[in-house]
């Protein structure tokens, strides 16, 4: 998981998702990379970065379409997860669903 | 910085900017810590949130136009900083301007 996400061209879509987590772990590591797979088998995902300090996480979830990511909003599993995520794992959080617009880099290695 | 940044109603601009690290870390710390400074000075900054593992670090800032965006990207300082994040810090990085179409969110504070 920890690598910078290959996207295509823009345009696409990235949905910020910026979290501080409460001292409750109960599932939470089993869930999220239950849901990190299964974000991968949605139609339309293109890839994700994940990263969390203690303090805070940021995970970022790249896709083709805004239809792509109302889609997985709404997918079954996911929302018990994000129901789950209020109640118990997340003392606050933020969303944001952008549209990526231009995007360069830079790769040292190449 | 290790908080959830407080930003306005969108629409508002956000730049995802991804990267790996090198072993280098002369001078580092304190040119980002610098630049987290000088960014906040800009017109047009809204906010950043920053998250760093070993292996990866996720920085995302917020900006009320692209044309802040831009003005940031050109600011002499940021520029030097870019040059040596190349030659020095970063073995690879990915940036992604986005406009910021919705966001929600949860605080389990209030």
């Amino acid at each position: 998981m920890k690598a910078i996400a290959t996207t295509p061209e823009p345009p696409y879509y990235a949905v910020i998702f910026t979290s501080a987590r409460t001292d409750n772990d109960e599932g939470y590591k089993e869930t999220s990379e239950r849901m990190l797979k299964l974000a991968a088998e949605q139609p339309g995902y293109l890839g994700v970065e994940s990263v969390r300090e203690t303090g805070l996480g940021i995970t970022v979830s790249y896709w083709r379409s805004e239809e792509a990511i109302r889609s997985w909003k709404r997918q079954v599993d996911h929302l018990e997860a994000q129901r789950k995520g209020r109640t118990t794992w997340y003392r606050s959080y933020r969303i944001r669903a952008c549209k990526v617009e231009r995007d360069y880099g830079f790769d040292g290695d190449r």
